[in-house]
């Protein structure tokens, strides 16, 4: 699997940015490590889904990307595919809950990506994006189940250890586990000794259940505030591979999540997002054991002002 | 001038971070032009009031320094005399308002500074600051007019120009002046054909009034958002050198800040307080001509979750 994200690094290069590092004396100090921040909030539409969506698309055959994409999300990954849509000057069409917030809907459109919206009670996302694909001749690009996908995603965790040498430890947030997957795919071949942490919200815990159980749990619509984690499951491709790359899984309190989401506000000056703070909250509410030198991606910057408020006046 | 600047640089080097340098394609999209933003609001305490302080209180001799050091603010050069002192381990009084928010007043407090609070309408924060040296044999590091401190705050631009060659304009804040004028000796040193404007709320833009009609104007406790620009006026060494050194200077309205600072909030994801979005506001906004390689200095971050909440939600 690490040649797929090797080819992804080749494929994406000069379209994703190669985020920077950030690193932080507080920090250091408060957790007694060296923490190395792969800040994926400041990545191209403010997450790493990019990385994914420009590696899948780019695979397709010009026959197939000018039919164009469909995908179902209501998050990150709808604007990482209108982007890169855009980029390549072909039609995309993300279903989308009819109960997301405007602010999702008018980013997602923003990118210029046709958004067809569903009742959740009566459709499912995934039958309806395959009724739309067949009708049209779309191609479908899932948010996490995908190998394309997950290769792009590794590049992240990739990119660090090429500028970070010998991390012992590195947190990714799991909510599909397409990051968490594939930036321990990158770990395992470059750097087998760091540990590979999936860090999740413990309201919304079922990747940590299912790691533990080795039997796939599933929890629908979890109330948490980290809204990227809120996938119901693992995937058919990422839950063997968290099984296999992933040393542990961990959880955290929603009020761990907003407490992260504030020191990054505060003392980094960096906005986070909630799902994307979740290694940070792992870190300060000491829920993993604390190494010498630490990874944590940021994965996402995406909040919207009512969010950020409800942070901030905690 | 520009010597003190680069012994400031030698003094402060290893202290002071070497901030990063982010660009933005939304950015040069929205305004036509290449845009370099020093990011000062990532400097240590928050604000490139680090630097002139750090530089200023290194200069003293041992003996003064274990005096003890005073000074008069309520916002960032407070923070950074509180923070120097400390790495110093030295004492640090801080004269405040006695309506200076809670916040200032805890945070300067955190890095072990004593404050005494004063009535705005009975004393003169100078005077009391004066009163207090003499008593106790403190040296005052005013918060702008003092070589030192200027010589300091010159260090961001001096940085900027050496990581990023061939700038047509910088934007720089503008308060009491000791970071315009320092950022404007350097760049007529390092490069003279870049124009340095400084940019002050249209509420407050005492300095503005000043520099065309080259007498100095005053406004008492001007109504902006920006509080790190409601100083009254340019100091007695700043305004000649503002004078002499600087091209131009533009306000911006309280709208145009706002709306910077929910810019960088939303599309480069960092923090930045309303005084450190002023250059952004003038880009944004149109009040400046566009050149083809615009530095801009985002002179801090340190913003409350009240003003953060206000800014959001506009």
């Amino acid at each position: 699997m690490f040649e797929q994200v090797q080819a992804a690094a080749e494929r994406i290069r000069g379209y994703a940015h190669r985020t920077p590092i950030m690193t932080s004396r507080t920090l250091n100090e408060r957790v007694g490590a060296e923490v190395f921040l792969k800040c994926e909030n400041l990545q191209r539409m403010g997450a790493f889904k990019y990385r994914g969506a420009r590696n899948a698309i780019s695979r397709l055959s010009e026959v197939e990307r000018q039919r164009g994409i469909i995908t179902y999300s209501s998050g990150n990954h709808a604007q990482a595919v209108a982007l890169v849509c855009r980029e390549f000057g072909i039609p995309a069409t993300i279903v989308m809950p009819d109960n997301a917030p405007a602010t999702k809907r008018a980013a997602t459109e923003g990118y210029g990506a046709t958004v067809v919206a569903y009742n959740p009670d009566e459709q499912s996302r995934s039958a309806l994006a395959e009724q739309l694909a067949a009708q049209h001749g779309y191609t479908i690009i899932p948010p996490y189940d995908h190998e394309d996908v997950i290769a792009g995603q590794g590049t992240a965790a990739l990119e660090l250890h090429q500028d970070v040498p010998n991390l012992d430890m590195l947190l990714v947030p799991c909510g599909g586990g397409g990051l968490l997957s594939g930036s321990a795919i990158s770990t395992k071949a470059l750097r087998p000794q760091c540990r590979v942490i999936g860090i999740e919200p413990e309201v919304a815990n079922d990747a940590v259940r299912s790691f533990r159980t080795k039997s796939l749990v599933s929890i629908h619509n979890p109330p948490t505030i980290a809204d990227g984690t809120r996938t119901p499951s693992l995937g058919q491709l990422t839950f063997p591979l968290v099984l296999e790359y992933v040393d542990d899984m961990q959880d955290v309190t929603e009020a761990a999540i907003i407490g992260a989401v504030q020191f990054l506000f505060y003392r980094l000056k960096l906005v986070v997002e909630p799902s994307g703070a979740l290694g940070i909250a792992a870190l300060l509410s000491g829920r993993v054991p604390t190494s010498s030198r630490v990874g944590v991606i940021l994965s996402g910057g995406n909040v919207d002002a009512a969010t950020m408020t409800h942070i901030l006046a905690q």
